[in-house]
């Protein structure tokens, strides 16, 4: 039997798969039809300020995030790697689970060099009344303010 | 049902969002009163040196530190970030465990640039006698020898 | 009771643990007698290309790669750290599970300096008959094409 942990767990690990192996048009389906993704700065967050990199508000606004960078092909041909942290389950009401994990991502360029790209936590929402946990909320708070322009793609 | 490994994520996730988060006054809180915490490095462990980084001996002394990390006012305003690699438990009678994790530090500069801080493992024994899991030893060897001041920041 | 998720998460980090510590000797041990083990690129894997930057079929060739290392005196006095992300379980029928986990490794060199040097994932098979859970099948897939010779180590 999964503990709750092992649940949170697996949907992470999912989630960053999907995003690293390029299977971008997945990416929203780890969210519920209201969710609200949000991406921000440490210091943005510290100071109270709303602002965010990226501001969604439903699984529909990131099914058309898709489908602009598909278009825009902005999309260039770096790798992600991401390295998801050990798990913090926060809060958890049967229904909904608070949860947050500390990750970095690695890029790789087409050169074969390698930085890295972000490094972060995730403060979730997670609606455990479904068949599968889904994100009904998920905060990206980055710890650097430099800004890439490449945060186009999701995080 | 948590199982043991489940526990000692949470512990080890939630002390590694304490110092993320600049909670530092919490820190000693994870620790039992006699505990001790011990930074060394990999070619000090290796050579049987008992010459500690930080050698702190209770949780008082945890608490001393903090008081003057925060008075003499040498906390800079990086940021860390603590990436935790999954967890191996090496010994477990019931009421102490002990547990490995490997774990690296980002750190951000106030001007947004990022590097890898620390690499290393965690050696910890946890009290599970308590009603909460706590720290009755935590040594922490780095794997570099090269060792920056701001080192006095818990690990 | 331990989950499938935490007897996966304790052989992977057992099994980062032997490399760091340099305990190559026991590194095949991990393996099936007829356990496959194959380094590749993700360019590699995506292209088709069956070209293997290690390619082993048995635990015997694994042994016979670790005397080689320790007889060429080539294993050069760099350390690693594997940190390995959460893990993610893509199949399991009670005898085999499939398994997927991302991973870094820093090194840190003789004199102090440290470095992100590789990322990539693990996609394993891991054979739960046995007493202990064995890997039937390791692939390693690296995010960079730029290989160091250092590849010689396990990864």
């Amino acid at each position: 039997m999964d503990s709750l942990i092992d649940k949170i767990t697996s949907l992470l690990s999912d989630y960053a798969h999907c995003i690293d192996s390029d299977e971008l048009e997945r990416w929203p389906e780890f969210f519920t039809e209201q969710a609200r993704y949000f991406v921000t700065t440490a210091f943005n967050q510290e100071k109270g300020l709303s602002i965010g990199i990226i501001d969604a508000s439903s699984r529909n606004m990131l099914e058309d995030r898709v489908a602009a960078l598909r278009k825009a092909n902005i999309y260039e041909p770096q790798r992600y790697r991401h390295i998801i942290s050990i798990v913090r389950i926060t809060g958890n009401d049967g229904m909904l689970a608070r949860v947050e994990a500390s990750f970095m991502v690695v890029r790789t360029m087409i050169d074969g060099t390698q930085d890295l790209f972000v490094s972060g936590r995730y403060e979730d929402v997670i609606d455990l009344s479904r068949e599968s946990p889904l994100f009904a909320e998920k905060l990206v708070i980055l710890d650097s303010d430099k800004i890439d322009t490449l945060l186009a793609i999701p995080l």
